[in-house]
C-alpha cells in the first residue's frame, strides 16, 4: 500500500461516508467508537432481534460486526479512489456472546496494493479475553463503475 | 454419530423448533425450505435493511443464513440431547448478493461425535454458480444446564 | 476470467511445467494423477519421514498437496502469462490421515480475474468420505518480474 | 480448562515428548525454540526440497510448522492426560517465505476443555512484520486408547 497525501481527517471522513451507507450497520444499531489509520473499534448492544436459539446474539450478528470492522481497518489503509470488498474471512467463536455490550475490534496485519489482511476480536461488557475472533482477507477495488466506498 | 431410532418426522420437528427460537433469522426474513439428514435449504429476500455501503445485501447478513443452514444441517444427525454451537466457519464471497431472492444450502461432510464438519453455498436468483461458499465447523453439546436445540 | 485461446494439451503442459518446479512435490513424492480444467488429482503415500506424534502422515503434508491440487486447478483456468499464489486457505482434518496411500482433489468453485476459490478434499485407501477438506483462495499474478507458473 | 498441579518443567517436558515423536517435523529441520504454557517459538531454516514453484519454501512447509506451533500452544495448556489433535486452521500467506530462516509462534487465544483457538505468526530473517498468520482450532481428545501426546 503506498503512501498517500490523505490527512487523518480526510481519511476518517471516508470511512464514516462508507459506514454510514451500511444499513445494516444502523439497523443493527453499531456504532463506530474509534477509528485511526489501521484500527477500528466498533460497540454493539444486546437486541433481542437478533438473537439465536439459546437467546444469545447471533454469530451472524457478531462476525458481520467483526467483517466490517475488518473491512474498515483495511479500508482506513487503502488509497482513497479504493473500494472495499471482503473477499474471504474465518470467525471462531469461543463462547456464546452473552453480554449487553460488545466490543469489536478490527486491524490491519499486512496490506498488499489488493489484497488486506486483518485481524478482529470480540469483547463482552468490558471483558479482557475475546469471546470470537476473525481473520480476514479484505479486497482492493479500483475503478469499478459505480462502486465506492 | 451413533445411529438414532428418531424418525424424519421427530428429527423435522426437532430442527423447526430449534429455528423458531431464532429470533435473528425471523428478523431476517429466512425461511426454512427443505431439511434432510444432513441437508438443509433456507431461502433469504433482500431486503434494504441489511445491505452493505454499496447496496448489496451484507455479507454477513448472507453468512448469517449460511451458518444457520450449516447449523441445521448439522443438528439433523446430532443426537436429540444434543444442542449444536458453531465452533468456526470460512466464508468465501465470489460476488456481490446481487438478487431478490437467495437460496441457501447447508450439507454435512462428515460428522464426529461432538465435531461435525459442514460446507454451505448461497446462489442469487436461481443462478447455478454460488456467489458464496462456506466451510463450517459445528460442536454438539451434551448435558450443558439450560441448553438445547 | 476470459476465456483463452490455449489448448488442453498447451493447459497441461503448462500446469506439469510448473509442478515439476516444485520440489516439495517431489520430495513428498506426490503425482499429478490427472488434469482437467478446473479439476485436479493427485496422489500421495504414505511416508514415515512427513507422520506426527500418532504415526499417522502430518496433518501439514496433507495440506501441502491439498493447496497444491487446488493451487493448480485454479492455474488450469487462468490466463497462459498468469503466476499462481496461495492467498489463504481453511482446512479441516475431520479424521487422521491413516492409510498407505491417499487421493487429493482440487477443483475451482468459481475464478474472478484476480481471485480464484477452489475447494479440496483428500480419501484414504479409496475411501467414498474424505478425511480432510479444503477451502482456498488463490491469487493471480501478473507480470511481476521473475515470477511464472 | 482446569488448573492442573503440573511444574513448568513437567509440561515442558510433556510438550518435547510429543514434538520428539513428530517425524514430519525433525525432516523439515524445525526447532523448539522456546516454550510457556500457551506460547510456542520455532525456528525453520530455507531447505531446497521444500520449495515451492518460484523457490520460496512451500506455504504447505511453513503451515506445517504454524500448525505445530498452535498444537503445541494448545498442547502445553491441556491437562496430561489429553492428546491434542487439530481440528481445523485458516492460514494467510501475505508474502513469499522469502528468507534463510524463519521464526514461527503459536499462542492461545482461549482454551475449553475439548476446543483450544490459537494464533499462529510467521516472520523472516528477524522481521518485524508477519509474512504469514494462522488461526488454528485445536481438539483435545481423552482416553482414546493408542492416542497421547
Amino acid at each position: 500500500m503506498t503512501e498517500s497525501d490523505e490527512s487523518p481527517e480526510e481519511m476518517l471522513a471516508r470511512v464514516r461516508a462508507s459506514f454510514d451507507r451500511q444499513a445494516m450497520m444502523s439497523t443493527l444499531g453499531v456504532e463506530v467508537t474509534a477509528v485511526k489509520r489501521g484500527h477500528v473499534l466498533m460497540s454493539l448492544g444486546h437486541d433481542e432481534r437478533f438473537t439465536q436459539q439459546h437467546g444469545f446474539m447471533h454469530a451472524g450478528a457478531v462476525a458481520s460486526v467483526l467483517d466490517t470492522a475488518c473491512g474498515y481497518a483495511a479500508y482506513s489503509v487503502m488509497p482513497p479512489d479504493a473500494a472495499v470488498l471482503t473477499a474471504t474471512y474465518t470467525v471462531n467463536l469461543m463462547a456464546p456472546a452473552a453480554g449487553k455490550r460488545f466490543t469489536i475490534t478490527g486491524e490491519v496485519v499486512r496490506a498488499g496494493r489488493t489484497l488486506v489482511v486483518c485481524r478482529g476480536e470480540a469483547f463482552a461488557d468490558g471483558g479482557q479475553r475475546p469471546f470470537a475472533v476473525m481473520q480476514a482477507t479484505m479486497t482492493a477495488v479500483y475503478g469499478k463503475a459505480g462502486l465506492s466506498g
